[in-house]
């Protein structure tokens, strides 16, 4: 039994994602224990912009006859493939930048969507296996907030895990993540604080049942 | 009067994206003769992924005890950000890959926007000058079609280059660029022509009306 952990957010001090995933992580392991993790962090360890566009070149060449770069890169997106195709769940911490998708994990999935264990309408290495996205914004994009459709991350990460990669996905959302930081929310502390609770009591239950998922497979 | 052209396309030969900013630019070029073109070629050469990163965690340290990594990325942030300030006008070539944003321009609008004078509300490099997306799709997600909804990167370019960036934009979209290329799709062959003629026409339109508002300015 495994569990895959992605990582996105560009901190480790002070990073909420990953300290959600942390919970996720933890109650996953009092579920299904004896358990190990894969971990990816491309926070920390951004995969190359150069690695997708020379993956993309490099399968309509026979084998033998790739480059050393396209060879790297076709290397690269087969053991990031290899993780997802090796757990049984999956956990993607991946907060929102600049009202839109993690560069580096578009870049990541980009990549994993060379090989051809990702094929569109089979994506044989995800199909089917449980998955938990958190996801953090600074802001508060929600219905009736003034940014109200700012958060353009969501919406595209859901339709790549559940609709492409065939992830039974469960959500864990904390929005205001920025309060206490920028003064100009510092009117939105009492919120933020019970938004934080809830995320992390949502983690919690994500968690467990994620790790349950898979000891009743 | 100067253009700043953006390309993204991974592609050279058969892109669509290219050849349709050709045509904007060609005709921006009559519009306003004498003129010049700086150019940013993404696609051809990514940002790093680790720039924005080092550039976010540059600017709390004072300019002196920033370490060579971080001097280099703000210095990379500051000359995008001098094509961008430098320019009248602006032409953005960007496909959607994988139903969302180009990694390599959310990347390069991750790292443009560390730099002082691209603050939110202000945007002083760009704000109000005029500009053109010209957007391109492999397949159709127009309302109607079975995937409706799947382009998630149009509404987020918009965000960013009109909403935050304050760009006067004109958006020029081809769908249905995989026709010909996918047999999947061969049915849509004339439907494919008809839309790839009228985006080159808005194309030329666009390229003018871009040219004659700098020369009317």
């Amino acid at each position: 039994m495994s569990l895959f952990r992605l990582d996105a957010s560009i901190r480790v001090d002070g990073s909420t994602s990953r300290a959600l995933a942390d919970l996720v992580e933890d109650n996953w392991s009092k579920a299904a224990p004896g358990s190990s993790v894969t971990r990816r962090d491309l926070g920390l360890d951004p995969i190359p912009g150069d690695a997708w566009p020379t993956a993309v070149t490099a399968w309509p060449a026979p084998e033998a006859g790739r480059t050393a770069p396209q060879r790297s890169a076709v290397d690269l997106a087969s053991s990031l493939v290899d993780e997802l195709a090796g757990a049984d769940a999956y956990l993607f911490a991946v907060p929102l930048y600049n009202f839109g998708v993690s560069q580096h994990f578009k870049t990541y999935v980009d990549l994993v969507m060379t090989d051809p264990r990702m094929a569109p309408d089979t994506a044989s290495a995800t199909s089917g296996k449980p998955g938990v996205l958190v996801t953090v914004q600074g802001g508060n994009y929600s219905p009736g907030t003034p940014k109200e459709g700012w958060d353009h991350a969501t919406a595209w990460m859901r339709r790549i895990l559940e609709d492409v990669w065939h992830v039974e996905l469960d959500v864990v959302t904390c929005e205001f993540t920025l309060v206490g930081v920028n003064p100009a929310l510092d009117a939105f502390t009492d919120l933020a604080d019970r938004i934080r609770t809830d995320a992390e009591h949502q983690a919690r239950e994500r968690g467990r049942a994620l790790g349950s998922h898979r000891v009743a497979a």
